[in-house]
């Protein structure tokens, strides 16, 4: 089944970190008109026909509504737009959503983006709200946080493969590493392997450096009918594949709880609408809310066999100048994860990877030709994957 | 601009009503099995590749990653899925996004569907819960409920137009009449026009009889390629056009507040895509919020001139029999209005009218070939136009 083809052709995000001096609406706006900007031949906003935006709705605000006041916030009354809720996911799922739009063939141009405002919430209050993206009945009125579900994750991907504590600060000192020269970066500084060790003790063997932190920000991307898009740039990145899935909700009733099946499907469907394999993909961003979450979505993604994530790190091949650079933009972890900005923030790092226009050249992977985004909600209960072509 | 086209092949709905013994992932259930089972040559529900759920958000329980919770409780787990959050008009969107999939060809079969329970939460957490879907900060903060922005609207159509509270009064007569006879309709009985003009006065010009009730429930339709569906039932109908629209979220931006913008661009789309004018339509759902809002639809939506919905009324035009019978179902009104169930349980409505498998004969608009659904978010932000044919 051939789909019609679709690209990107604008891409925007803000910078991730504690904004409190932003709303919502003045967030995804700075996102939004960097994308337009972003056209390089130009775009007039009135093209834009289909609105998808992603949001958890942590926090407080406006929670119903929230695509209506988006759009009349940015002057795009009049277009179809809607919110979409997938965790941690939403909108690498409103990113999807928008291609699926172009596909059907009911619009030229649409926009996908994402916001999350967490900062101006007290942190109890966040804690409930990022909680209920996960199972509510059998996890978290158990008392079992998100540390908590990938801290059992982690202790068995330890237990039946080796992977040891050194192997998730690996991941946080390349993310770190990475983020340190990402201006967009919440955290922009580098670790230690001995730091990351030694840092708090939030769930056992989960560090505070195992952890993504808690951020603001918006993200924002413009799709077209693929054949249009020269119209519009001279240097548009193509959707080559892309797959969404879901797994059980809660940890407990799947099979293996080091793997996330959602993540196994879906990228299964994205290799193959794009016909390309795993070692075809010359960079990723991938979901990295905990180390472990990186090190199960090596394997998940065919990165490496499966119990070999620790491996991969030692060899450093997941680093810039390895075989599969991962999350060159600092990832979740360093970069940071305002929950609903997400998914879209990391198609922004990939277009300007496969372009070569990121800002910093210690960050730009060379000659990237196919790029991979992985986006997972909650512990995995819903993930989307995208392929991205030059 | 030809789609692949589509068409639903199954449609279920619950009872709307004070259902405080079942869970949202139960109610869901119960739809979507009923929809399984509506299709009456059978279909494995491994055949279902993407899921479209709409959900509010009022009220607790499963909040973020809701639709990985639903798709685990009734077997669809591997399913792309996700949770659209647009208000009122949640699952209109879900409906819309479930027919962009199939007519995208990334899925030959799609499921849309909506939950919503609001009665096991307190009254007030739900007044907030629905007041977030207006404006927040214009409107909400300074004090105005939903109730409020509907009653303004009423007042400047009564300036404008002459109508009359009288004409509020007998679109709620109508509506019970008809929920009266609908099994699965909230608030089943009927009313008389003196009952309604002096039952308790909410917000002038608006009484109780004027307003909707607080339900809970769930719908589902499942969707298909339109050349797949004999194949899956003998009685297929055919989405024929179908839009989507936002407006200025807060009704003091709007350029006139007898008219939703959102829904007169909507169905200005449907039309054209289903190429049919008001004048072809049999029979309609439209979204009757506040009685109010449904004279001002039958105007938005071309079934009359501006201004002469309530002559509509007195003519008897939108009572079953009419020339077109408005609200068959007894509309949110008497019906009820689980909000992030109402779009799909329009759809499940016109579905039944246009195969003329109404279970009570006298609710069954004789002969209908072409229905409308119309459902909106908050007071207009979002608005969703379905077109259906059999």
């Amino acid at each position: 089944m051939t789909l019609q083809k679709v690209a990107i052709i604008g891409v925007g995000q803000t910078r991730f970190g504690n904004i409190i001096d932003k709303k919502a609406e003045e967030l995804f706006a700075e996102a939004f008109l960097e994308a337009v900007n972003d056209v390089d031949k130009g775009i007039d906003i009135s093209e834009i026909q289909e609105v998808y935006i992603g949001n958890s709705g942590v926090g407080g605000g406006q929670l119903g509504n929230f695509s209506s006041l988006m759009t009349d916030y940015v002057g795009l009354t009049g277009a179809s737009a809607l919110r979409i809720e997938n965790a941690c996911a939403s909108s690498g799922f409103a990113m999807r959503a928008a291609i699926l739009a172009v596909s059907s063939g009911v619009c030229d141009v649409a926009l996908a983006g994402g916001e999350e405002k967490m900062n101006d919430t007290p942190r109890n209050r966040v804690r409930y709200w990022l909680g209920i993206s996960g199972d509510m009945e059998w996890e978290r009125l158990s008392g079992m946080t998100f540390a908590g579900v990938f801290a059992l994750m982690a202790i068995r991907h330890m237990h039946e493969y080796g992977t040891k504590r050194e192997h998730l600060a690996m991941v946080s000192v390349k993310n770190h590493k990475n983020g340190a020269s990402n201006p967009k970066a919440h955290l922009q500084r580098e670790t230690t392997l001995e730091r990351a060790l030694a840092s708090p003790m939030i769930a056992y063997p989960l560090t505070l450096f195992d952890c993504c932190p808690i951020s603001d920000g918006a993200s924002a991307v413009i799709v077209c009918k693929a054949d249009l898009a020269k119209k519009y740039t001279d240097t548009p990145v193509y959707v080559a594949g892309h797959g969404g899935s879901t797994d059980r909700l809660s940890v407990f009733q799947r099979d293996d709880v080091t793997s996330i099946n959602s993540s196994v499907v879906a990228a299964k469907r994205a290799y193959k609408m794009a016909s390309v394999k795993p070692e075809d993909i010359d960079v990723a961003e991938v979901h990295d809310c905990f180390t472990i979450a990186e090190i199960i979505a090596y394997e998940d993604l065919g990165f490496c066999p499966k119990g070999k994530g620790g491996k991969l790190l030692e060899e450093g091949q997941t680093e810039i100048g390895g075989k599969i650079p991962v999350n060159p933009s600092g990832g979740l972890k360093s970069k940071g994860h305002p929950v609903g900005a997400t998914g879209t923030g990391q198609i922004y790092e990939i277009v300007n990877q496969l372009r070569g226009s990121v800002e910093k050249k210690n960050r730009q992977v060379s000659g990237a030709e196919i790029g991979l985004t992985h986006n997972t909600g909650g512990s995995g209960g819903t993930t989307v994957v995208h392929i991205l072509k030059r």
